[in-house]
């Protein structure tokens, strides 16, 4: 059996040079986006839309949606709630739709658009995203989100497991440099997620936000056996 | 004592973003440019000029220059030799000046042009340029020349080592995840080069053109005690 292709894109800067070649994009941003939208799909949340501006946050917002909002690590003026994950455990979401903006992670979503199948990962649901990718077997390119357009160490190692959960257990294999490092970075990494990213420009950065509540939660993988999936403008629970 | 920085840049494409903030720059390219241009020292050449374009190159020469010219792991039609460090050890390049243009390697040199110091290092001198860096005791970045803009890990590993060698033994810190990954890929490749790259693109690139034992030459680390720096438009042996 011919095997499919899993790769690592480190930022979507470098996404021109996937784009188009693979049926699969695996969206990452451990810190926090797309760990809040596994935590909200965990509490019952019917949708989330992703969007890129701030001025889409807030025409949503006045049309009556709960919108949460984030850039450069804080909650936005005037906005219900940022990209904390447990903003998104609130009982008050169960059955809504709710829209949401950050500074790395929607941005990425938005790139992926038009790819067949966009799932949403961190390591919260890294295992369940294995499984599905497994499952689709397809050639997929794991699309980390970065910081500002710069390699970020916490999506890396969360693509690099999803890679080298593949290449072990499945029958998907990798032709590029950027792969063979995440799986490595991983390796390095596994065994204590919140030492090795101490240093981290990130976890510094929401360290002095006084976050390092949801840094714990963000790193320790595998809690929700999910997978969140673009549809159209929406995420949904993958059925 | 202030620590100064030592950082690593992965690819000339995101060199934008540290330029101009560092006073020293080492420009990495493994497999092969810098490893030829560290090899034309070691055998006495006077200086190496690199140029970016095949034109350029092509003037050099109907001026009676030897020249180098290799494009895609090849030696360019019409020119005495590419980028395999053995070409830069033939005994009638001594005392001369030799010109050098390449894929990646020189251009990644260009784009270094205006920062106080620029530094060529490969594995086969890095513990020279470590102490070279951490006598000047200055802000430094890594930039490694990758493969078309794209991450490569021969590069990437040989900045890791660099970094680690400051951080541990001299008074240098990092604040960029680009260099803490840099610095576990490296300690995860130092036992085996070889073996760690043997899946590498560029190494399989290169083997593909038969070119192991250019291959196995520059990944035997610390062969060489010397630094080639840029002086204007030239590459000298600095003193």
């Amino acid at each position: 059996m011919e095997k499919k292709l899993i790769e690592v894109c480190f930022t979507p800067k470098e996404y021109n040079y996937f784009k188009d070649k693979f049926d699969v994009v695996v969206v990452i941003d451990v810190l926090r986006a797309t760990s809040a939208i596994c935590s909200a799909f965990a509490n019952g949340v019917k949708a989330v839309i992703p969007v890129e501006t701030i001025e889409e946050a807030r025409a949503y917002q006045n049309k009556g949606y709960l919108v949460g909002a984030e850039r450069n690590g804080e909650i936005v003026d005037g906005f219900d709630f940022g990209n904390s994950p447990f903003s998104y455990l609130n009982p008050k979401l169960k059955g809504e739709e709710v829209v949401l903006s950050t500074t790395n992670g929607t941005r990425a979503i938005q790139m992926a658009v038009g790819a067949p199948h966009v799932l949403i990962a961190s390591l919260i649901n890294a295992e369940a995203i294995i499984q599905k990718v497994a499952k689709l077997n397809k050639n997929t390119v794991c699309l980390c989100s970065g910081w500002k357009d710069n390699f970020n160490l916490e999506d890396t190692i969360c693509a690099g497991m999803i890679a080298e959960g593949l290449m072990r257990n499945h029958s998907f294999t990798s032709n590029e440099d950027s792969t063979i490092a995440a799986k490595y970075l991983y390796l390095s990494a596994k065994d204590n997620y919140f030492g090795f990213l101490k240093s981290s420009s990130h976890r510094r950065r929401l360290k002095r936000l006084n976050l390092n509540e949801d840094i714990k939660y963000c790193l320790n993988p595998n809690q929700l056996d999910l997978v969140p999936a673009l549809k159209g403008t929406k995420i949904v629970l993958d059925s």
